[in-house]
């Protein structure tokens, strides 16, 4: 759980962006988004990014897309009722799963990171990304600096 | 993200235990507890985890417990409405922060590993952790093997 | 929404109990569970209701039981960590549908009643009740004072 | 928990708006907006609302709105990823208490409407409504048909 690499709170690295609402009961006692709170905010911001890889309507019977890992850095406390806008990106590509790396902003600052590891399963477990999944995954990769 | 050492699945490692239900809530449409729901139940774990330290009646005005990083990694898919056993113990201790090492068991099987990283605050930010809390802290650190 | 009436806060009036945590998640910034927190214990509650009802091997194909109103009275404050139980049983029978009736007790305080409507439907909307479940609803009765 | 009036599923009928997004979360395994989260978008919207009337400005030391009764009717089913319309406005005023008649709307549908009481409270239990939130709840009540 190291701290998060210097571009990863850069706006400008992440080819997908979604502006989520937060809510009344994504507060905790302490008076700030609940820690829960922020993972969910970063599910519903990878819902979309999956939607927006075009990939849903050549889904297999049987075939599913598990969350093996998730790992987010807090950098600074996030509030109601302000927007957060996740951005989001691929991150890394492997023979079976793939890495969504994906950053929170609210009122210009970075106040989380988030990686998610996804696996490929069919009936028999896991399985190998086909061809055009690997195309589409590399479409939306991060824009990592040099 | 890299798995989780053979020990971390291991129920005897962790010097404390609390038993949680699943809730219909949890589960998401895929019909399995739902990942971010896992990270509640962990939530759920390691505040009863904190409450047992003995330090909530000595806290400062001021002094705060935030979470600066949580890691997952889901092993198997958990179900409802059977219970969760989360286990946790003290994993590493920092200067101003330390780490939270936990497991979920469902029906004897490790579903899930987390680590979470706190870090002492009062007013003026981050804070040393005082000799009660080292004391503490030292007394309910997981029993890593080696 | 009229107060319940006096019966409804009586332990003894209930057929089925089921006792249910409280999660950190359900507190709000207030500091005490949160309403919607409220409205899933009591779904909580109910799943486990409806699980004892013994009806679910016998649900055909597209059956489905659609919740169609829910009403809540929030009578006392509830708090976190203390365990909260919540008693069910079948107020209103009708011919397509039936009502739930449950109360939530926290420190042998009622701190919460709900009602809840539920319709019994299928591939082309609602149905009447058949016989099997009529008598398991019947079974199930709320033991109103004469 | 008798059907809405016909007015209640109207648009127009309510002085306040809120657009509020769904999230992946609030589906169930039955694949549809859950009832219980339901409640939460009504709470979100309420939250709103509330926010628009001005008064949290003139709120004295120990004041808290606490909600005493809600009260949910489900006419439609309700999917993800569409946004859902809360519509508000005050229902009636009592002299410690008042109702918000809320109704939500997706794709032009009303599917569910909400009836909210809440009660002014401080340090001594509930408090009658002073001259200004009166004038407020007063400009912000639903326009019901003659």
């Amino acid at each position: 759980m190291a701290r998060p690499e210097g571009w990863r709170l850069d706006r400008a690295a992440y080819p997908f962006s979604f502006v989520t609402e937060t809510r009344f009961q994504d507060l905790d006692i302490l008076g700030h988004i609940n820690n829960v709170a922020m993972a969910a905010l970063f599910e519903n911001g990878r819902v979309r990014f999956n939607r927006s890889l075009g990939l849903f309507d050549r889904r297999r019977a049987g075939e599913r897309w598990l969350i093996a890992a998730i790992s987010i850095n807090y950098l600074a406390e996030a509030h109601f009722p302000d927007d957060i806008e996740i951005a989001s990106g691929v991150g890394h590509i492997g023979t079976r799963s793939w890495r969504i790396d994906a950053a929170a902003f609210q009122n210009s600052a970075c106040v989380a990171t988030c990686e998610t590891t996804v696996v490929l399963t069919g009936p028999e477990g896991s399985e190998p990304l086909p061809d055009d999944m690997l195309a589409a995954l590399t479409r939306h990769m991060v824009k990592q600096p040099g």
